[in-house]
């Protein structure tokens, strides 16, 4: 009964301390690996407290200063980042106590830019953040995605792509990679739509179909320069409320919803994803074991009470375009109907949550997403439930700032982290 | 809006790989580290594969064989390594292709121990388990610990601690550490249980009770060269299954019963422990909403169907010392209020699963504990209801083989795998 190799690290964001294969027997520490997590490191304390000097970083992070210097020449030759004299430091967003003439270290507002698309049930999305967590290009379309043939679908969104890739080309910039956000179940090979019951897209290719798509004019890369990832909108929402919200915990529930209900779980500031990448669906939680029938298959499921269509059914409403838009122009305006199926929808929020809260213990539920819109009208019965039931245990409810933007953030930082993550991994 | 520095991994067993600190900006790389790291990677090698030659180390783990050498000559002096010659490998537990003579490594079966000890409702038990796996002293103590004074019990416990240590000292043994299950929440201190409902105990330092119990003669060590850890009985038991049962996968979610329902988390081959170490709570998860009340302030829990003392109710029996034992033994004689108890049961485990392998998407889920006796009579009602209602993210039921044993065994390895992951902060 021997204890089998140490067991692998969670399968998550790339991060500077990711190895793959680091299941079965450890991989051994390599000079080679040390200098890369090493480059990561004057990287990222750079990005988090720049502008600062050389001696600044090394005190920071314990090296010494001859070691860094090495590292920072070589992130300066890479195009990640730059020195400009003090006279200089006024254009930079976060000017701070700066050491003397010369020395003063801020990420590269010029070098690489993390793409983030987003295909919503309702429009098409994309942006480019640089380095510096700065949105530097932007474009969108508006109309219903409901039941297209997904390669229109990702024609139209590849053309947006090659826009914004233009624009932010234009202005010096390198795209480093493209994160695409879907309303869906995706699988752990990030390219596979498994299913989107509201896009009506199962075992879809989405990566493949887009990839297809983007080899073409004007300027962007050959797609093998390119990494793709597609993931889940609830995913990219909850990571973009971890990097890019003040004060949010390392450990939280984000409940977003766009028709359906979705939520991630961010546990010690990583996503838990699931086996197959499943995990979040807590729109399919039983509310009422013996309640309505739901598409998933089972009875009674969350989104059957507090989904987008199940509030408008409740409150006899016809879905249009932007059903919450709706839902919180009729709540603001007082109307009866509307007010008591979100307070359904929040009762039904608050029992679903706490068999979550039970299981997973987080620091808070951050209602995030079109939800957002919504909290005033749902928090009240929403937290009676779950504060009543979780006596012992209470838990947080904060609603999210970043609100419908944050899939698509959350999809371009994910690219830009994952730069800051493995800076030689980045080409020139 | 700079992305911050890189976050924390899950804070966890101790691990290898573990960097305490390692939120905000990442600590640097060391030589120091990168030996430690080393160390342990050479010691999983040889628990997982020995009898090994040093060659086969290295192409195991992927560095030099002279860079190994110096490693298993480190780990031979500090007594974890033993190489003996050919003629006496007969007497290893798995032997297998050797090199040339002499030059075969196995695990110290002399040299530390891992003890593991259990307060559980109705025993207290004890047990050591060497650097092979092996079980080498053993020491229980029946009877119910129900509403007594921790005090009291602790001291029990520390006489069957002292007895197993000096047994284990007898034969050679160093005790390396000690961690202790027991059935309530612990808070991530891993020395206070929080709650204990059915031992009537909540806020008791039990880690400091111990702690004060054992420097008293025959040879235990001083307590503060003896790390001690309490933790949860349904995380041990989670994590025997994880690194003793053939077969279980790294994402998994673990049911057990102990007059409650306790469940512990999985994920990627880590325990889930929540925000304040109380992740797992399934037997707090609504079950029906307008349920009963429950103790913990809830309605229609899990725990108010199918925990011990609902299915005594409801197969109308007298709760009595071994109440699992009774339920299967009247279950296997075809008692009809008991196996209609048991049906009910396993419907109630289904939902509050249902709701779990939605959020989770777990590989499978382990009927553990005690709970896994019932399981004949629990699994077709659970699968029904778990399958119904999970028709797109079926997830496989399972039942341990560990049983009841399983929280003892999982506390003494986990003493074990501290000591593989980190050989140098072993004291000879």
């Amino acid at each position: 009964m021997s204890a089998p190799a140490h067991q692998a690290r969670p399968g998550n964001m790339p991060a500077h301390d990711a190895r793959p294969g680091d299941s079965g027997t450890p991989l051994p520490d390599t000079q080679q690996g040390m200098r890369r997590r090493n480059l990561a490191r004057v990287l990222h304390a750079v990005a988090a407290h720049g502008p600062v000097s050389r001696a600044s970083v090394a005190s920071r992070i314990g090296l010494t200063r001859a070691a860094v210097s090495t590292l920072v020449d070589e992130l300066i030759r890479s195009g990640l980042l730059e020195e400009p004299g003090p006279e200089r430091l006024d254009g930079v967003r976060r000017p701070g106590k700066v050491g003397r003439p010369g020395s003063a270290l801020v990420v590269s507002g010029r070098g690489p830019v993390g793409l983030g698309a987003e295909i919503g049930v309702d429009h098409l999305a994309v942006c480019a953040v640089d380095l510096r967590g700065e949105v530097r290009a932007r474009a969108e379309r508006q109309g219903s995605n409901r039941g297209r043939d997904p390669r229109t679908v990702v024609r139209e969104l590849a053309a947006l792509v090659r826009r914004v890739s233009a624009e932010a080309e234009g202005a010096g910039l390198r795209p480093a990679g493209l994160a695409l956000a879907v309303p869906g179940l995706v699988g752990r090979d990030t390219r596979t739509v498994v299913r989107a019951p509201n896009l009506d897209w199962h075992d879809t290719d989405v990566g493949g179909l887009l990839t297809a798509e983007l080899p073409a004019p004007p300027r962007l890369r050959a797609p093998e320069d390119l990494p793709l990832t597609v993931d889940n909108e609830a995913n990219f929402g909850a990571l973009a409320e971890l990097w890019l919200a003040e004060g949010t915990p390392q450990d939280f529930l984000h409940v977003s919803a766009e028709i359906g209900i979705g939520a991630a779980l961010v546990v010690d500031g990583r996503l838990l994803r699931g086996t197959r990448g499943f995990a979040g669906e807590l729109g399919h939680v039983p509310v009422r074991p013996g309640g309505p029938p739901c598409p998933c298959g089972g009875r009674g499921c969350l989104e059957q009470y507090a989904g987008e269509e199940a509030v408008l059914r409740a409150a006899a409403l016809e879905p249009g375009a932007d059903r919450v838009g709706l839902l919180a122009e009729r709540a603001g305006q007082g109307d009866r109907d509307v007010l008591r199926a979100l307070r359904g929808a929040g009762t039904a929020l608050g029992i679903a949550l706490t068999g979550a809260v039970n299981l997973l213990d987080p620091r808070a539920v951050v209602l995030g997403g079109a939800l957002s819109e919504l909290a005033p009208w749902l928090l009240p019965t929403l937290e009676r439930e779950l504060n009543g039931r979780t006596a012992h245990r209470a838990c947080a409810v904060t609603v999210s700032r970043l609100g419908r933007e944050g899939p698509l953030l959350g999809a371009a930082h994910s690219v830009v982290r994952a730069v800051l993550d493995d800076p030689a991994a980045v080409k020139g």
